[in-house]
């Protein structure tokens, strides 16, 4: 028997794998264009099966916990950055993963940690690789590539325990841009910034094999990534509304959505109320900066995922979603009575995606009745 | 070997007992001072452990999802109202839950999904008991008091496959009052909005067993709730920064805290790094409304969670959270070296703790380096 939308829980998290695979073959395209190697950032989808359609088996990974990396080093994986500043108490973990993914690297941007990796790296038997963070404007972690402290990193770093593997930066500040233009000079601010880095310690005599960049904005406006040896987006497997605000997809590219049931209509206060609330939804306001109005989603058909014009979520509270109209009209009531269900578009994806603990696939078929089929349900990894 | 804060991963939700405790008692109190029962909402524990602490084995409970309603059935609790308005779908899981929890509770405000859950108990065998939803000034879900609804609604519901329970309301808008005064004024419209209910009901020939209110500001602020059976705060057991500003409880208060380690000192722009971030802590800033500056959290000693003065989480990124000062003052980077533990209070722990899928229990117990003991693990229930 084929299950269908309609037989599934709500809330509930919907993939839909055409789309995936569209926003995949995008980038990929992006990287062969652009001579760079793909290092998808997997803490958006935390999931073993996007990441074997992005880079194949085995191949290179970015990820955020260690958690993630032992998920991943178990499905195969074996190439994998750990993108977060180190805690020195986590290095035994790191240690353990390497059994199974010998190509773990770090990140640090200071120099006790840089000497804790090194020392600790000595006791436990293994050489930890390493690359240094580089701040490029975003201002949340990385020394500045033309810091005092890049030489004393990189040499606390080339001592048994640990090596230099090279170093790494994030132009998350491109969220922020207010255009296209603006995001293509952030991302050669990025560029310039590691290629800064990476010629220091060159010239100072050291290996820097990797040289990475990354967001889903730069990845995809970038117009040279001349000396960088890859790429780290992760937002772009799924997209979000804040990425459509952004101008880097259409609404009809996001691949993940939440699956509501409308459970009652409220008229006098011209809200729907369904049950998938600020857990289900996440309180990420964010896509409001580039799309006013958006609240807390977008609502959309729940056959193919397109938005309802002018149908937002108003509010959320912690199991409540309240859905009105974005200019104010009369909502349609009539076309979704208690019972009925909606799929709303996440303003945030990785956020909303933390929620869930897997994914129901769509891909295209449909039953009888036209209800989505589902395919599938892949796993995610959360927590730490 | 005793486990403490020193050997615990990093982030972890950290839950104090002795707090726990007193909270519990505080809210006992009042219940019995008010001749009420207290019908805890454990949407924000999600812990069996947590609800026999606050009423025992099998007793009275709120719940959010019916993820939490098979759990906490399974776990011997029978009586357990489920307060998210009913889903006509979810009608085979709630009479499923229904052979461990006979005591099952369903709530709408809809005359649609009324009769569907009269018609589906019917069919299924079962008799669900429903309590109708009163709007008593938030405008979230319920109807009002005096709609022409109430009537037509217990109507529905007094037929094969479904009884009426009674009547409930909810005064969420009281997390908005700018005093105790205002609180104990919207505690008394949560009282009159249910009672008025309630007493339409019975003036027609209703049983109207249960007249039900409840918000942990209401609760604890509320002059009397004469004509009220019952409340159901939920916060109240570990309390939050966002209580802390309306004058719900103190910071010594509060009994869950995320434990973080610090990863970085970023010394031009006057921040510390750790570990902890937007789904380590959530991206709720409800408390800011209250107490402007508090960012995404207070930042505590690990040792005792009181507060460091004028620390604060003032960004959050996915997995980094970055501590600056209240005040704009320099940062004491030396009291916070790379790899020590600090522990964040958090905005709304009700958003915080469903990141995690346990407590770590702490009781004040301490190892000889004054390291607070971990004497427990206790888990949630999270997700749908």
């Amino acid at each position: 028997m084929t299950i269908t939308l309609a037989d599934l829980p709500t809330p509930s998290l919907i993939l839909d794998r055409q789309r995936l695979l569209n926003n995949i073959a995008r980038m990929q395209g992006r990287a062969r264009d652009l001579g760079v190697t793909l290092r998808p950032h997997l803490k958006t989808a935390k999931s073993a099966m996007v990441a074997e359609l992005a880079v194949g088996k085995g191949g290179p990974l970015t990820v955020s916990t260690l958690a993630e990396a032992a998920y991943f080093a178990k499905a195969g994986f074996t190439d994998i950055t750990y993108a977060v500043p180190m805690a020195p108490a986590k290095l035994p973990q790191a240690a353990a993963i390497m059994r199974d993914a010998p190509g773990l690297k770090l990140i640090t941007d200071n120099l006790d940690v840089a000497r804790a990796i090194a020392e600790r790296g000595r006791a436990l038997g293994v050489r930890f690789a390493v690359l240094i963070k580089i701040d490029c404007g975003l201002g949340r972690a990385g020394i500045a590539p033309d810091s005092d402290l890049l030489l004393p990193l990189a040499q606390a770093l080339s001592q048994p325990g640990a090596m230099l593997a090279g170093v790494l930066t994030h132009a998350g500040h491109s969220y922020h841009a207010k255009n296209i233009p603006e995001i293509e000079r952030i991302a050669e601010d990025e560029r310039q910034a590691v290629l800064l880095a990476a010629s220091r310690l060159r010239a100072a005599g050291h290996d820097c094999a990797i040289v990475s960049i990354g967001s889903t904005p730069t990845a995809l406006f970038a117009r040279t990534l001349d000396g960088i040896t890859e790429m780290r987006p992760g937002n772009f497997v799924f997209f979000d509304l804040f990425q459509a605000g952004l101008g880097c997809c259409g609404m009809e590219d996001i691949a993940v959505s939440v699956l509501a049931s409308v459970v009652s209509h409220h008229h006098g206060r011209n809200h729907l109320l369904i049950d998938a609330g600020g857990l289900a939804l996440s309180k990420d306001t964010g896509a409001n900066e580039h799309a006013p109005g958006t609240g807390y989603g977008r609502v959309c058909r729940p056959g193919d995922a397109l938005p309802l014009p002018g149908l937002a979520i108003h509010d959320v509270h912690q199991e409540h979603g309240l859905i009105g109209s974005m200019q104010g009209h009369a909502v349609e009531f009539a076309a979704h009575p208690p019972g009925s269900r909606l799929r709303v578009l996440p303003n945030h994806v990785c956020m909303t995606g933390a929620m869930y603990d897997r994914y129901h696939v769509v891909d295209g078929g449909r039953d009888a009745g036209g209800n989505p089929a589902v395919i599938a349900e892949w796993d995610r990894v959360n927590g730490w």
